[in-house]
């Protein structure tokens, strides 16, 4: 097969060097991305005559016909033409004849395949924030269940405060929340573009780039050939927020998982996104979320391994940027089938309600009201704490396992002015909902934020 | 010395466990952040009714005079106290009387230490925009000077095509400028006000949350106190805008050392940002950019630090989270550290002229131009590449340096019409104002974006 | 302060350059190597009668007064003096005179900050092997305590199977032994002495480097000065192990913490590594463990950064190289202080015997029991998990929650060849003990393990 | 398609998920050990008289037809069998029957798996290590033949001392002899039998595991079921592993890349591993070396990856660690692909002579000699490095580019005891060969070497 540079070479390319060195075994899946691109680069050839009108439409007949035999199975990729790029103008000099060699005038692959990967990465951003809406509607349609679903809170995973389910769930909409926000910060640096950077120069020839971007609809056009040809922010931002929406999931799938054992016992996934054990006939497993949560090193090792591609390397192009797609494609599949799965298995979860004695049973959540109490009734809170915790110490002496359990007299052993009232304190309900402030888990403020993210998911 | 938090605990802290779990070693660099929140939090406390005026006055009269005593360094930090908030604390309560221990009401370390660290990482993305304002200066007042240096332009480190060299620094401007943005960016998701969250459900107290964001400055308060406790997303943001910040910088000092020897031979660095070898005497090192190029490993090891540290954690707070600090902390210093010295590097560096001779005497940097004059000329731009391609070959076999040094006839035996004409297109400087597209190399390109980049550093 | 190597500068360094570029700051750490390297070196120089005998003990006196002075903290390091080296020899040399000049003959601070940290790292190894083997001893105490508890087992976090505790303990011995051998095999590396490479080229001098490695008890000699002076493997590779060694130690603290949470409550640490919370008196939280589990992420970090730092540095000798020891330091300090936490924490804890009807009440152990059962009596295994899965359906379906609860008639309606000694496999212990295979958890093997680690520990 | 677990399920997988957990399409190439480990478990069930003879046997003729429809290409795999192991014995059942059933006696996919992991590792170390030796004999050759050829030793970038480029290959030599050491070093840790752990607590048959050990060459058993279905060390150090031999292979991809600039000109890489461009002619780009150096980023990730994936995992199997084998198989293909194809740049490269005045038109190679040559004579080191330094930045300011251009006046107005003598250290060859301790680059040292490489290549 003869190299489309090959004019100053005397010997052929090493057989495993060509295998090593093509990348159209995985960057064929550009192909719509690279053809939309060559249709818009060459209509402007021709509005800026630098081919023929003539000339334009038969390379652009030649490219759908082209777009055709890919989507319907029957082109065939070839490694000895390196790329999706030679691939596809290969084909366009078969079918067009010598004019198709005109298609590149202006341009180089260093520029196209940064076009090229825009245009994927945009795309997928937003089907990435698709599948985040779906995800969070299913989260936001549990949390809307779940508002008088009493969990213990846990800090340390030590049983700290009892918390609304609803609370608990919504914080993740709050994490998922920003992590839509990162993506579409990023989309403006994603939405620029490259084309008419030539090799690195800029092209020769008097191109309107403004017009292949309004044809691409890009709201920008990069401003320095050099950095147009080397630039690989846009994908490092977009793993650096995989890592973190991955980081956010498998917090949980950590959560998930636990809730599914048998000694938490809060949650109740569905048979669809669980399985079974070979060897084990009493097993359900809870699958999907460990592995979302192992995918998280995955991403977070494709995001290392762009930033270790990108350091130290001279402008303006280096062949080194090639490796930067593997690492793409796979973070985007990752998220996204993580973020498809991971809604289904949401959707999906029975999340269960915890008797009040479960709750009462272990872990003193009450313990704060208490000191609250005292701290109200002007002891400074520091003491407050110390006398709260010894009647706890007291209580796991004595083997009671709820400080309602004491009685006032042995309360005002530890503090005179103990009334009664203390009792109202200790409830689990009363503690919940003493939690009154802004962004706390108080019946009422759950449902401010309920009615908050209701309107935000309306919106989008 | 008593724990504050000693109530129910029998046996006392292992030294050495004592000295591994206390933070404030380092966290002491966050005393003024501490004090600033605690006197806002003391307000509102007031404010609220929930204490005293009298007693809040108190309060913010100790506090203050902490901070004075931190700044004089009369000070002493206090391990066995764990923190900088439990230093604080006891100080204030030493110098005020019980009353101190009203501060904490209503608030948790948990809440507190998000918000102290918001309120630094507002004040160092500011003063990071600062330095990288400077840089940006420097940068531009050398892209300025030498719009008329045209140096070579590589691709694989491969000459290339001939550019001017500001153009070339032009690139790392827009590179710079990108991270600028994703600076502001991200400010957005620091600048968030999460005091009133508590231990992790919400504080039991009807707090003013809105007032203390006043207070502070904060335009936004978070919205769900478990996310608040247990959110560090912002930090790892801005750890990942850092590295690629520091990506950036690690490709201009790699090519700031090559340029400096004596290879390349295109800069001289300032006696004032190199050193010297302890054996070897003529050495002139660009040590600046070594370090800097070198950091870059710090910054990217810190990110994934920060991403291995919080992968499956659980809600809310987990004692982990006390190690996120150490990593922020780092990469703050070290980017201030590197965007200041190479502030002062590019700003006394001298870049040199290179004369057209070294640029015409290897690496056929004019081949592009020929091959553009014949795509010009009608043919296929395929069968141009091949034609220069061969031309090349030629000059290379019988010992010429530059496509110029072929005759017309040689010329015309590979494509008959060639004239004259092509001699002016393998000049360099001709080679460089052809690529006068948008964002190309051409001088008028180039002084578009410096009256752009003019435009830009004057309104910051 | 004159530098060193300031012969042929004109201007000096520029003061945020001297901060940016010293590293006596950490480097520091390294005197007593440097002294020991500097005294084997100035023997040998005379050995040699490079430089004479008597000059020779005069600088060998002056370097042990200088040990003295820095020990008894009374040694001022100076950062215009860049680093250890020269802090120590600018003393040498106002101690002894200019004689002092010539302790550097034939050595370059290439070649010496290589020794040094050899040499430290030799040490630092052995330090780690101690308290590694502190930490089994205290694991190994406890298996030999516990080898009647039976805990569940469990896969996906769901319970799987019964197991011994000490089992389990001994796991992590297997673990941490592993961590043993990759760090003695790491140390054949770390001991090879490299001075004599000098700047990178090979010193000058007939040196005679076998009698350096004698008086520094190297058992081998560099092969190669230019490797020699650019090889940082040693330190990677002991970063890799670091960071196997610190992903057992998240493992089981992640164990622990879930262990210590009241829905577990399998072990309770002791109050000396565990704190309390500034609001919730009643918290006892595993913060030893969770601390070791978020330093995990630092030691990752900084192998990442040691990785990136070395990734396409060319030979010899790069600036860049001085950024390997902060990572290095701070990845041997983290170690040894997880170890020796970890160990005081292991020691101490109290861990807790699970009655059988907790052990019962959940998670069907012995359902794999009556799987085995059904394929020793013929059954394919397939079909044998089949029928097992639906005893374990009828089971959750008539809210039992152990597989003995079935009647005999129950089960023979599923195979009708059950006899009455199907109960006697459904019992914790019996299923414990007939996974009496090499390396399982019967008693018999259990005790096996237990005598083998007795006798490896004894060894060491 | 029924799930093999599937007895106490009632909804099916969702398809989503169902392509989600698969891993057949990566880990089907895993099928020749599963196979031979199945072979391996049947016989020694047969021997163990767990199964019968006949029952054995049949099974095994099953596997062995299995695995020619494998090779052959018959066998069609299904993602709905999940994995390697499923779709294998499902069609063993179809072959033979339901005794294929028992096949999975006293085993699970978690040991399995396993297995069939150190296995593969197993061979894939001894590929590594061939196509290892293959480069480190192109590197031999190609050192033998360059002892003679002198090239500026660079330190900094900058010249610093001139060394042989022989001496300049053997220091990769040395680094990749470290490599394969290291690669033995976890050879010993891959080389342990798993099977017989089953799920997580050992078998619940009397099998003999050291006969399975024995049948699959195996040194030694694991000695912990709960350890053995968990462990992933070995691969993590492989991954350790192959990311410093990767750091090596960048280190020498970058000079190559540098080397074939034409501001260096060192080498000349054959056509066979090089690659044109698409829009300039002229361009004959390094491409093997840039990509080995961009693929390096690919294993570091690949190793985070991993990192990230066991921090904090409990105990034993969790569906995690499915997702260890895809970054394993990346590695091992990386950098067996890297290992081949660097081999054949290596072998096919030109290295190129370079001119004796080359070597001193710039960069004062012989100052460390001028500074040795007045040690020498008494002058203490620090105080011959200034007078050196002088001579340098003499030079500079009067425009001469070697320090043998000074006459003997002027350098006796530096050092009066100057004589003649000196021009005789300022030759490179001189000042080459006076590097003669061992491991330094004079020519004696170099041969010697050569002869010791010569000695070990043929040992392997």
């Amino acid at each position: 097969m003869k190299k489309p540079w090959g004019g100053r070479f005397k010997k052929k390319t090493d057989s495993a060097m060509e295998r090593f060195s093509a990348s159209v075994d995985y960057d064929q899946r550009l192909y719509a991305y690279d053809i939309e691109g060559s249709i818009a680069h060459c209509k402007m050839l021709a509005k800026c005559k630098i081919i023929a009108a003539a000339e334009s439409k038969k390379i652009v007949v030649g490219l759908n016909k082209i777009r055709k035999e890919i989507e319907s199975g029957r082109f065939v990729f070839d490694a000895a033409l390196e790329d999706v790029h030679m691939n596809i103008e290969s084909r366009l000099i078969e079918i067009v004849g010598p004019v198709g060699g005109k298609l590149h005038t202006g341009r180089s692959r260093n520029d196209q395949i940064c076009l090229d990967v825009r245009l994927y990465l945009r795309h997928e951003t937003c089907e990435i924030q698709r599948l985040l809406q779906r995800l969070n509607r299913a989260l936001f349609a549990q949390a809307k269940k779940t508002v008088d679903h009493i969990i213990p809170g846990y800090t340390h995973m030590q049983r700290a405060q009892p918390v609304r389910l609803a609370h608990h769930l919504l914080a993740y909409l709050e994490m998922l929340g920003r992590d839509a926000d990162r993506l579409w910060d990023n989309l403006k640096r994603i939405d620029v573009m490259p084309l008419g950077a030539a090799a690195l120069a800029g092209a020769g020839y008097p191109l309107d780039r403004a017009y292949v971007a309004k044809l691409l609809k890009f709201p920008e056009i990069s401003h320095n050939s050099m950095d147009a040809v080397g630039d690989r922010d846009f994908m490092i931002e977009f793993c650096a927020n995989a890592s973190i929406l991955m980081m956010h999931l498998s917090r949980f799938c950590e959560e998930l998982v636990l809730w599914s054992a048998s000694e938490f016992d809060f949650v109740e996934l569905s048979d669809a996104f669980t399985t079974g054990s070979s060897i084990m006939p009493q097993k359900k497993n809870p699958d999907a979320a460990e592995l979302t949560r192992a995918k998280t090193g995955r991403v977070y090792g494709n995001l290392v391994s762009l930033l270790a591609l990108m350091k130290s390397l001279p402008m303006a192009y280096n062949r080194d940027l090639q490796e930067d797609k593997e690492a793409l494609f796979d973070t985007v599949d990752t998220v996204k089938d993580c973020l498809e799965v991971f809604g289904g298995m949401i959707q999906s979860a029975r999340f269960k309600k915890i008797p009040v004695q479960r709750l009462e049973s272990a872990g003193f959540l009450t313990a704060t009201e208490m000191a609250d109490y005292l701290a109200e009734r002007g002891v400074p809170f520091r003491q407050a704490h110390e006398i709260t915790g010894k009647a706890v110490a007291l209580c796991i002496e004595s083997g009671r396992q709820s400080l309602s359990e004491l009685s006032l007299a042995e309360l005002k052993a530890m503090w005179p002015k103990f009334k009664a009232d203390i009792f109202d304190y200790l409830t689990i309900e009363g503690c919940v909902d003493r939690k009154n402030v802004y962004g706390g888990t108080a019946r009422k403020q759950v449902m401010k934020q309920i009615a908050r993210w209701e309107r935000k998911l309306k919106n989008n």
